[in-house]
């Protein structure tokens, strides 16, 4: 059953390193290069090209998309061309990742999740579920995001200026935020279930509320001091084993 | 790699106007009708059949479906018997339409959107990622609706009594809002995000909050009289070149 | 077009019972046991694997999954290995459940929903589209959960201490809601819309709001008696055509 080939379509110039593994049913459009050990599933499409090569007579030009080494893409996941990925992109199921968008290592996108294109993450973002990431949207290191959260980019809808959010490193976007156009979130912050972010934040705050408003440092909060949170979590970070307090001295 | 014809399946009676493209791996039930110069990307299934079809024994009636001139239906859609969509029809990816719905021209559904059938909306509605809307809705023309936003049908679920909002032309809700049944939203209505829109709203209102508040006229919102926004707002409407006052003097 | 078995993938000791139909471009994958007169739609995935399948050398052991008797799983599902559902399973379009979930008989699960993986639900229960069902939920018989709503287990994230919510039987949690972590609803409570549960909820109680309020009693809500709402409808519940009070005598 597993890699059988069946049914797998493969572009010009698809460079493949050693090891990888593609899926049945699964589609990789030209100039599209998978690294070492990378693993992509069934029913995927690798390199969906741009809405020019729909009409376009032979002029659209395929931009290169880089699948880094030891990726897992699981099924029916949909990634355009001229998006770059990272060591060890792992992803759930049917997600889906515009044109231009770059991701630095060990981040992963979790099922339903829609990048819209003209994005950049830094390294060991996590975003669980059904998130929703606009253009332009600049997120840091280490940052995790909630199911159903959105961020968003056009103050005035509809307009013709678009602005992301920027969300700095170690900062956490729990369930069912909006995060509002241009708003910049700090390193270390924490933003609270269904709330509206419409204003900056200073790292290590604590906000919650629609319009979001800031109730605390994080390293006040009750529950036995879990923020920063870095401190009391390793799972897939590069400070597993050793903890952060003696990796960060490195 | 384009439309290379591979695995693709039609049924029955399929009528396919001059210029047709349609992906690998798409499946095209009985009695589809897609008109001039339309593409169907990969992996779509075009005229799923209802409930009925699986079980009858051939005294299932297939009814027919149109997809006009100019589509762009991208890759994995799920488009139901029944519906039907005028001109220049564009989908982000996985967007589901059940039976029976009516698009005008010009209408754009982002990916994962899901139109639950009994449907019908104007010309030129715009809907970004994720957008749900219920049976029974009645969409105007010029119509925006962003991420995450629900409509609702059922006051007092579960029920068997359904009815859908009314929503005015030329108005915009923005994301994570809930329209709840019976709602009439006026015209040039503006709903803000988060919002849970449970009253009417006359035309011209600008609302917010949960439960949303009507909070001014939009055309006193500041940032520079952005509302109406037809006059600040042009590309893919019919007033593009000319301005709308030019256009509407038509 | 119907179950033409083209592009089907089964792999070993999959038992079919009598009657089972199966859609084009579906992949069966070992020890799967789909019951008699299930119909399985296109483009499925049934008994997808476990992440360890992927780089295991031959000592995965990919366990048994059941999809009950007279199942209807629309195309695009993605079910993981390990999952049992009881009779009657239905669903919409791109559901995802994953690996120890149990359903009991007659559950419904609409397009986009996404299951986490080591739930456990009841008989008749019912999910509208795009529902969040965290790991380690509880869901007693006949609760209604509609859309966009998302459970959570992670009181603290990112952490590694996991507790889903409990709901009991006759439950109504409507749109884009969120229930926290450990959070206990009760029976025969209701979940207005857009509202964060953050508290027990005991019996009968209406809760609104972010965070919840418990507002009233749901057998003193207005219009006409609707709640406790098994006295009302009965539309695809085993009390169909007997009525509530009938059938609870038995």
């Amino acid at each position: 059953m597993k890699f059988a080939n069946r049914n797998v379509q493969l572009g010009e110039n698809v460079r493949l390193g050693k090891n990888v593994s593609i899926g049945d049913n699964t589609t990789i459009y030209d100039n599209v290069i998978i690294e070492d050990n990378a693993i992509i599933c069934n029913n995927c499409v690798i390199g969906e090209p741009g809405r020019a090569y729909y009409y376009q007579d032979g002029s659209y030009i395929q931009p290169e998309t880089v699948i880094g080494a030891g990726a897992l893409i699981r099924s029916h996941n949909i990634i355009y061309a001229g998006s770059t990925f990272g060591e060890n992109f792992t992803t759930g199921h049917r997600v889906t990742v515009r044109e231009n968008s770059h991701f630095g290592r060990d981040c992963q996108a979790g099922t339903l999740t829609d990048i819209q294109g003209n994005v950049v993450f830094g390294d060991y973002c996590k975003m669980h579920s059904n998130v929703h990431i606009c253009e332009f949207s600049t997120i840091g290191d280490y940052v995790f995001i909630y199911p159903y959260t959105v961020f968003t980019n056009d103050a005035r809808p509809p307009s013709n200026s678009y602005k992301g959010p920027t969300i700095g490193d170690y900062s956490i976007i729990t369930v069912h935020c909006i995060v509002l156009p241009e708003v910049q979130i700090g390193k270390n912050c924490l933003v609270g279930a269904n709330s509206v972010v419409n204003k900056d934040m200073p790292d290590f705050s604590f906000a919650v509320g629609s319009p979001a408003k800031i109730v605390r440092d994080v390293r006040e909060l009750g529950g036995g001091g879990q923020y920063p949170w870095m401190y009391n979590f390793e799972r897939g970070m590069p400070w597993q084993g050793i903890g952060f307090e003696e990796w960060s001295k490195k």
